[in-house]
């Protein structure tokens, strides 16, 4: 294996360390010295040094398994936040309350990777004495893709179900004003191998997130995915983030994120609706949003052969029949475990998130392993 | 109040018990009678006099709440698979397996409406002790309205979550076979005051019950409810029967159905995907779906206000901005809510059940209560 923390030889241009251009869309870095970048700007900011290591792996493995809008993109926000102390360095949620299955905690606006990883393993550990465990979380912050805490219960081999809420982004059927978040629900299933059925879907048509990643690349968004503010039609990354996201599916969409809203906020004693904050909005005052994690335990079920039943039917699906022109069925949580699996050792940075790295004095051309072209 | 056990003064024609002509598209009835009429055929097909009360008026109500497609259009087909034995004339599902917070109960192909109320107060029961409850039920047969349960844990203080698997229904994005079903999962939030936060979503853009309801009117479905059997997009509800619904937000509903379906079949230890035979395919064959219940206790999570909480969050919302030519914002739950708030002593009725209903050998005439006209 190569050592990590330099330059490796680039299979494509066989040059070694090559530097970057403006041009570049994108580039391959060591994960290993990304990592110890990323955390040493997290150390430098206040966190702890375990703490500091977690956060940079979390945004690290979102840029592995492709999942660009909730990678690095962030880190210059997040450690601004720690700046300005709408961030906290706490890296450990408080126990606020804790009664048999079920647990409420305190993130005192910490990272919130740091708090949901916690409080999902509190879950699971509930999960394994009660045979469901659930832990609400209070005044978090953004913790990236939800899809992660999930995989973290089904790795444990449990069922795993992640929510959050978000700032208001998008308005009831027939309103002209935000009035719920395109709060996310994941659910993983764990499967006797790789990759585990992962479901992890954000109730907006389009993700805040990804509308912003197209908006740094200075690409359009597809039409059904926002409305401007004053309510009108819109392929604009920049009206989008002015004006309001749409519902997944319209009154459906709606429905579940304003009871996600209400799961999250309400049973952690926390935020819902305009109670929340921007995450890119006024950067001194907390995101306060809320979590829910559950994790269910098969085997409390008598469900012991859930893993193989599980990648039973996931490759019945797999082996569908196919539309025409179809060249393969993709489930859930597969193509993101297949883009990880390619970028174990390095990462493809996208030009946009190499600046936002290079904000936060990132010394980029040390760690670039090649140049690349266009993202697959 | 009226004697509900004989047929009342219609205010639109003041006529008292008019007989229906076949251009008629709905009638008044009486909902004791009607109940009592409901329930006289299911225990003549066997069932306890008190299950046979419980189902007719489950039946009932969802016509009280314009829930038409969950109603008692399906009765016929219920008695036919009893008659058959595909519906089994228990009233009690059979516990499986009893671990802490959890449970699994064997329904016995029992109508599915008794085994879920049982389900879920069972989870309620649970949630009391630990916090939450769960409780996965296998050998299902169809429930109807997914909030009818999740409503009855919201009226014991509960938040509750009800999930449903059914045959295959919908391709995979790519797909051309029907791998999953249109899985509903509907969310209650306890509220101050009526109507509760009631969501009740099918993971298809249209519903199989509405396709059906459609047909049996003789009209058209919108472009995006499902396609033909070959793939072809589709208005016949004919064809729509015959061929694939399509996942409401596309792949975001596919992949929410897919982990409905195993969290319901796999923890129960029931059937998934292709395993479930269609409601109204070959009646001799059990329906053989799964179910999962939660139910979460606020104040375990020391959320002793979340009932107000909710109410002010609702009220906030129904009172945002509207947009043009929207009369008023509604909030999941109201409708139906307001619907049956004007059908508490008569139900209407419409005339393609009516035609269901006289199959059973109903004595609908002297059941009238008016005659009416397209329902609003």
């Amino acid at each position: 294996m190569a050592d990590q923390s330099r330059p490796i030889f680039c299979p494509a241009c066989h040059g070694e360390g090559a530097s970057l251009s403006s041009q570049s869309e994108s580039v391959q870095l060591s994960v290993t010295a990304l990592t110890a970048e990323v955390a040493a700007l997290f150390a430098d900011a206040g966190l702890s040094s375990a703490g500091a290591q977690r956060i940079a792996g979390a945004l690290i493995e979102a840029e592995q398994q492709g999942l660009k809008s909730h990678g690095l993109m962030h880190a210059p926000v997040y450690l601004e936040r720690m700046r300005k102390g709408s961030v906290s360095t706490h890296d450990r949620a408080e126990m606020v309350s804790d009664h048999g299955a079920v647990a409420v905690l305190d993130a005192r606006h910490m990272l919130g990777h740091l708090a949901a990883e916690q409080a999902m393993a509190l879950a699971i550990e509930k999960a394994s004495r009660f045979g469901i465990g659930a832990v609400a979380v209070r005044h978090g912050f953004h913790f990236g893709a939800a899809g992660r805490y999930v995989a973290q219960a089904a790795q444990a081999g449990m069922v795993g179900i992640a929510m959050s809420n978000t700032r208001p982004l998008m308005p009831a059927p027939g309103g002209a004003e935000a009035v719920v978040g395109n709060n996310p629900i994941a659910i993983a299933i764990p499967t006797a191998d790789e990759p585990m059925v992962v479901v992890d879907v954000a109730m907006s048509e389009g993700a805040l997130g990804r509308i912003r990643h197209h908006h740094q690349r200075g690409e359009p968004i597809p039409g059904n995915w926002a409305v401007t503010a004053e309510g009108l039609p819109t392929t604009s990354a920049a009206d989008a983030i002015k004006g309001l996201l749409l519902p997944t599916g319209g009154p459906k969409g709606f429905a579940l994120a304003m009871a996600i809203d209400m799961a999250c906020g309400l049973l952690s004693g926390g935020a819902v609706g305009s109670e929340i904050n921007a995450l890119y909005g006024d950067t001194s005052k907390p995101n306060d949003c809320a979590f829910l994690f559950l994790a269910l335990n098969p085997q409390a079920f008598g469900a012991d052969d859930l893993p193989q039943r599980a990648r039973a039917q996931r490759e019945h699906i797999r082996k569908a029949r196919r539309a025409p022109n179809t060249a393969a069925i993709r489930t859930p949580g597969e193509m993101k475990w297949r883009t990880a699996a390619t970028q174990q050792e390095t990462v493809q940075i996208d030009r946009s998130t190499l600046t936002a790295l290079r904000a936060c004095a990132i010394p980029i051309d040390t760690l670039a392993v090649s140049h690349g072209g266009e993202r697959p």
